[in-house]
This record gives C-alpha cells, structure tokens and sequence, in this order.
C-alpha cells in the first residue's frame, strides 16, 4: 500500500493535464488509468487542440503522459474496483487487488459510450457492432457500413470512414445533423459513397455471432432490412459515475458531478475534472478537459496543504 | 469597412483559440491586438502547457496564430480607440482611424499590470523600471536588480534572472512567499547570489533620466537607501476594463468581467475569455486562456447562428 498526496483516477487529457500541475505543485501524484488517453487518443486525428494543427489523438496522449511523468506523476494502468474515504485518506483498490491511499482524489474518468439497448447489442460488439469508428472503422476496407446518429462525432467519423469504406449510411433519427460546419461541409463532398437516412431509427440488430443485418424503423429503398457489414453506434457518451456513487458525489441533472467552477465537489478532498462535468454544458473538448484538470489539481493542492 | 461575423479583441492564447474555434464553426473572423501573444508571449519559457514540456511562450503563441490563420481568421494589429453597439452590429474603431462591424464580439484583452503609483514610476518606466523581469530582464548581464512583489512570476523571473544578473534583491511586503513550489525551490537553490527583503516596500524611486536606486520601508544593510541598476515591479495585473466599460458589460467585484461559465455577458453579443474572466478565481493559465476561449467562441457561434 502506497501513500500518495494526491491520485487521479482517469489518465485521459483531463487526468494528465491534473497530474502535470499536481507534480508542479510538489505533490505525490498517481494517475491511475483503465485506458491510456480516454476520449483523446480515441478521436484520431484531432484538429482544434490549440498550436496544434493537426495531431494524432494518442500522440498528444503521449505527449501529456510524458509531460505528467517529467513532472513527477506516476501512471500506473488498471481498474478501480472501489474507493472509499477512511478517516483521513481515500482508499483507492483496483481489480487486481492493489490497493493505494490518498490525500486527497480528482475524479478524470470521463465518460463510456452511450448504448442502443437492443437485443443482441452487447453479445455482437466488436463482431460487427461498434461504438467508435474513428477507432474501429479501419477494419471495413471496401465494406459497407452505417453510423447511427447525427453529432459532430459520427460525422468526423464517416469522413475519415470514407477513405476506406466502399458504402456510408448515416441514420439519423431527427431531421437534422449537428455537427460542425466544417466537418458537415467535407461529408457533403463525399456524393453517393454515403447517404444519409433521416427520421429513422435501428429497431433489431441481427446476427449470430457475427453482424449480418439490421432491422430499420421505416423503409429504405423498399424494405427495412439494411444489409452491412459494421454497425456504428455514436450517440454519445455518459459520465463514468461509479466511483463518484461510491463516494457520496453528487450528481447533476444529466448524470455528471456537481462541481462549482474550482472543480470541488460536494465531498471535502473530491474534486473533478474533464467530461465528467458539465461546467461548459455539452461542449467538451481536449483543451477544457486540460484546463479543468489543472484547475482541480490547483484546489486539491490548496486542500492538501491543510490535510496533509 | 469590413464586416465580420464576429470580431475578437486580443491575441493572446484566449483570442487567437477562440479565432480558431471560430473558424471551424465557419464564422468569419477578425482578431485584433495590440500586441501578439499577451502574457504568453511575455512569460519565458512555459513548462505547464500540457503536452510541451517546454516550450518558449513566444513560439507557443506564433504556432496558435498559424494554426487560427489556418482555420481562416484573419488578425490584424491594431489598438482599439472606441467599441459601441448599433442596431444590429458591434461597431469597433482602431486608433488607427479603421473601423471594422462584427455581429458578435469576443473582449480576451487579459490585464494590465499593476504598478507602485509612485512618483517617478511612470518617467523611468524602460530606463531602469520595468514589470516583466522575463522580458526585460537579460539587458541587466552582470548588474544588480530588484524584484518587487512575493507571487510566482516574481520568483519565477528571478530564476532566469539568477542566469546574468550579479545580485538580485526580492522586496517583498509581506512575509510570506506565494510561489509553485518548483520555482521556489530553484530560487532558494541560488545561495547569496539572492536575497529576500521581507516586510519591506519601495517608498520611492530616484534617478534623473535613469534610475540611481530605491528608498525602502525598512533599513537594509544599514540604510533605506538600495542601490540597483533595475527595478522590476510584479505585482500582478488588473482587467483592461475600457472596451468592456463601453459597451457597458458589467464587472465583478475584482473589476474583471462579470460572465456565466459559457463566457456569457449581460450585453447580448457580447462574449469574454481568458484573463479578464474570474471564471477560475486567481488561477489564470494559458490552458485556462485557450480552454475559455474556445468557450466564448462556441457561444458567439450560437449567438450569431441567430442574429446574422
């Protein structure tokens, strides 16, 4: 059982942009990750990270992995099992049986992938069905495939899709898509490789053990099967609140932490960082991930000079 | 006359992320500052950009302007004479006689520093008085300088400082040091090449045409009377308040503009970013900069979206 000043649990941008400050500041830091570089190094190519104007989502990951490290952080991968505050410390164990104290905690651990909830969703994930086809899409050179929902993330991902993939559809279940203009504007370029189906909804995903089709909500092309060989769901994500329950975080109204500006929650020594809030409503980025991360490493500095 | 979708004053790491942004959401853009790069610009080398282990502000902020440029902002240089709102537009006029309109506008113009308010202050300000020991700092190679005020960029400035000066002096009116601890550790690695003066202030500067030396608080050495060849006056910085007074946007009790966390002001169109935002109380970073000025610009975006 090691000692720490401060962990972070979640090595994405937001948590190693807290372990960055928090070296600085002099403080023991752990950084503690079930996936290297969260939502950052899954987004590919990454075009809005300020000075950079275009970057590799996992090598600016490992740019800020190496900017924590130099600064004193220690990362280590794994799963946080549980987390609860003894009487001066939080008692942070993961799934292998490790187990670590803190002073104090920054809760970075982002969010996971908001799902259909169809039959079949889960057994067939990663066999025809995905969540990310900026990470995933690769894989279907010269396949057909559809993405499910009209955000900036599924089309970012169907321009980068089209490079590869013979046939796009788009299903939308409103009539609108919102996403940046940019990106919108380079995915009406790509002309019949991808089409996109309005007011419609996946009902039933069908395969055994491997996609084989889906089953739509109304016709296209006279029927509501669509034949395709990837699935991709991206209608967003939902904070990763398990930890925070654990602790007694409160929630806000959309399921993130309530933190005030400082990124202290309701629990003394608990603080957040990253899409696990909702300071800046539905906007969430690399660099307001950074910058909340190293906002919270700045109040658990403050707390943990009166704790330690 | 040129009209712009939206016009951002500064071009500090607040403006020119917010040009960027800006431009990916396909606004027409025009940053104006009176000098490229703000506080970044001015801080040395930064160690706390994430990502950078390294990096010369300077560089960092020359990268941000190409990368804004290259989402289509344009950024011309230029002091501001008068802001005011018409019917529909922001009508703003440079000293320059220039006048550009802009549906909506970004204020990131950061802070002036703050200065003793004594007599002689103003006359020898660059012959001998200075307030960025980073900036000016160098043309003092083997002479004796003295650093007022006991926060970080005093201490941070005296370590690069420690690199050509003789001796250096840090006055500080307290006694108390409030500097990261990682630069507070190099300063006290300095030895007798530095000397702290604590509970000590300058009561008047004197020279002729350039600076002879300080009378302090406090007797030093015997005397009130302190010899040096420079004086660098940190004592951090207030809000340029003008635009905003203009345009009547309404300040917080720290004279910084009052603005909910999406850097919305009371003036509709109207929208702030980086260092005269208290979003984040005293913690103002380049991080913070860029991640509130990508803020502002996606509010401006919506705000526009209505308005054009």
């Amino acid at each position: 059982m090691n000692h720490y000043d401060i962990i972070i649990i979640g090595s994405g941008a937001a948590g190693l942009s807290a372990g960055l400050y928090a070296g600085r500041y002099g403080l023991k830091a752990l950084i503690i990750g079930a996936e290297l570089g969260g939502e950052t190094a899954r987004a590919g190519v990454i075009e809005n990270w300020p000075g950079d104007i275009e970057v590799e989502g996992f090598k600016l990951i490992m740019r800020m992995r190496d900017h924590a490290e130099k600064n004193g952080a220690e990362i280590v991968a794994g799963e946080v099992k549980s987390a609860e505050k003894s009487r001066d410390n939080f008692v942070i164990t993961l799934t292998n049986g490790d187990t670590h104290t803190g002073t104090a905690l920054i809760l970075a651990q982002g969010s996971n992938r908001r799902r259909l909830g169809l039959p079949n969703e889960e057994e067939l994930t990663g066999k025809g069905v995905h969540y990310c086809v900026t990470c995933d899409g690769p894989v279907y050179t010269d396949k057909t495939i559809a993405v499910v929902g009209g955000g900036d993330a599924s089309v970012k991902g169907i321009n980068l899709a089209a490079q590869y993939a013979k046939k796009i559809y788009l299903i939308v279940r409103g009539s609108e898509i919102k996403a940046e203009p940019i990106n919108r504007e380079r995915m009406e370029k790509l002309g019949e490789q991808m089409e996109v189906l309005f007011e419609t909804e996946v009902k039933e995903i069908v395969g055994e053990n491997i996609l084989d089709h889906v089953v739509l909500s109304k016709e296209y092309n006279g029927s509501t099967n669509l034949d395709i060989d990837g699935l991709f769901i991206e209608i967003g994500a939902v904070p990763d609140g398990e930890v925070a329950n654990q602790l007694g975080v409160s929630l806000d109204e959309y399921g993130y932490t309530a933190a005030d500006t400082m990124m202290v929650t309701n629990v003394p020594g608990v603080f957040v960082a990253g899409d696990m809030v909702n300071i800046f409503g539905h906007f969430k980025q690399v660099v307001t991930a950074a910058a909340t991360g190293s906002v919270a490493a700045t109040s658990a500095f403050e707390y943990v000079k009166k704790h330690k």
